[in-house]
């Protein structure tokens, strides 16, 4: 009897036991402003919703209120990815931290940095948080960055940025997931819960009297794998463009507008038309461009000279959800 | 000739060379919540105006952003006063600091602190403002604390609270300044400048002819002296009552009230109600209560409580201004 080689098995008899569709990949923009915070932005801060996982990246001032703000549930963050040791990049580090251990989060957080930050912030946790309800697990991130963590459903690489000082992008890469089943098929065939796996992996469901149904009849095609690339703050450089290539979402500082090309390269960052030819020698989906110096009251100059290099693009803005989705 | 014997004098001309009545002296509140930020408030933060010179008191997290919001000028801050090492009360320093440094702030900043917390703080600022366009002076906050700085307007006291760590109250006493000038009156017998200090200082003005104008005559009594004290963090002990005695303003915390009395006192807290104790005890003329636990939506129990105890007391609240005047 099948249903006995299956351990645990039993006929599904609600459609509550199918997997969603479209598995959540959230990006939250919890701060977009560069250097200073503004009365318009916050410093740099996101978090990536990844199927309830909460993903931070960067973390300046003010990210913790603005994770109260967004209704975001704090125990849920487990990986933080930092792009340099500029202080609008990380001075809400020691607080989100402090403000875990308050509310007593367990387990652990994985926290990646530039090597040359590991020791300051450590030092900085260690004083404040002297024993944390979780493990603090501090990567230095170096050289050419490369792959820095794994799962059966993601993986985040890093790679170098041209800024000041030592800085990384990151590229979240979601796997390619398994077919869809079909809730409709699968309570008509009476398919017990053991043979899911299998089936959304691709097999065909051989019913007891031996006759066999089709995949095809049974599931959907897998929902096609979502990618998503930070990249600031850093300088042009044709180099980041070949290690976004064809990435589905662009985070690209655009600080300045034409007017101060000069300043974006002697500074370090980028002009918003820069952001747009990234987005477009890479071949992007969509590019988001962020990190905007403070004399802009709007950015709608920014998002103009952006769109003359690169259609699809969005202006990230303090509490904006957007869904990344093919 | 008078004038001639009066380096750059001359005879007064406008009502604007005449100081106003009433020196400014506001306390601004930045944030008055604890632990950890809410929707509704911020970690702790004030600032003094004390004319036209600010003078910040703790500095959690989002300090600089609710600057911003308050419209305060970044250059005047000279002193900066933090009552203990926990993150809520200095989270925010390594980012003001910063934003000091990138408005090309000159001249020097003074920052006390209890002594524990010096070289965690020198470390970060080292580490995030390399060479700042300003200088740094660390006063380490020990012992009994007492006179810390002085000028010819105002003194700072420390003293010490009651708190899980070395923790310090400050008093901010304004010193008895001179006799108003009456602008009028100044006028209408055509005092000369340089005899200005000498008449606020209570001289009479003999005038050309010999006749004397008597003091009383030319000037208003000075404005009554202001004090201000801040404890927090601090459980309730009889101790400050004693040293905050006759204090015209009083900030005490107040995390809890009644029913979390117990709580209060293993935390190093305090009840509104204590709070309120603690200014009836030291004769305070009026009390403000902060540092509210985020458990409350509302803080009208804790006013009510503490008003039981003390009729003045005003709640703290961000972006509230209060002008300290007798």
């Amino acid at each position: 009897m099948r249903s006995m080689s299956c351990k645990g098995g039993s006929l599904l008899s609600t459609d509550s036991h199918y997997p969603e569709l479209m598995p959540q990949f959230d990006l939250n923009i919890l701060g977009c402003g560069s250097a200073t915070p503004s009365t318009r932005h916050n410093p740099s801060c996101q978090v990536l919703n990844f199927r309830g996982q909460l993903i931070m990246i960067d973390c300046g001032e003010g990210a913790q209120a603005m994770m109260r703000r967004m209704h975001m549930n704090f125990s849920r963050i487990s990986r933080i990815f930092i792009s340099h040791m500029h202080g609008d990049h990380v001075f809400g580090l020691p607080g989100l931290l402090s403000t875990l251990d308050l509310h007593g989060k367990g387990g652990s957080v994985d926290v990646w940095m530039p090597a040359d930050g590991v020791e300051i912030i450590r030092s900085i946790t260690d004083y404040f948080c002297r024993e944390t309800s979780f493990t603090i697990n501090y990567h230095a991130v170096e050289g050419d960055g490369g792959l820095l963590y794994e799962d059966h459903a993601l993986t985040v690489h890093a790679f170098p940025l041209r800024h000041r000082v030592p800085c990384y992008g990151y590229i979240f890469r979601e796997k390619q997931g398994p077919r869809h089943l079909r809730p409709d098929m699968a309570k008509f065939y009476g398919i017990p819960v053991c043979r899911l796996n299998d089936i959304k992996a691709g097999a065909d469901y051989v019913r007891e009297d031996g006759t066999v149904v089709p995949n095809e009849r049974l599931t959907l095609p897998p929902s096609p794998a979502v990618s998503y690339a930070y990249c600031s703050d850093t300088m042009f450089t044709e180099e980041t463009a070949r290690v976004v290539a064809g990435v589905d979402y662009l985070y690209h500082e655009a600080t300045y507008d034409d007017s101060l090309a000069d300043k974006a390269r002697e500074r370090g960052h980028s002009t918003a038309r820069e952001a747009a030819r990234i987005a477009r020698m890479a071949g992007a989906g969509t590019l988001i461009i962020g990190h905007y110096s403070n004399r802009y009251t709007d950015v709608d100059i920014l998002v103009r000279q952006a769109r003359e290099e690169f259609p699809e693009v969005i202006a990230a803005d303090e509490q904006l959800t957007i869904q990344l989705s093919k």
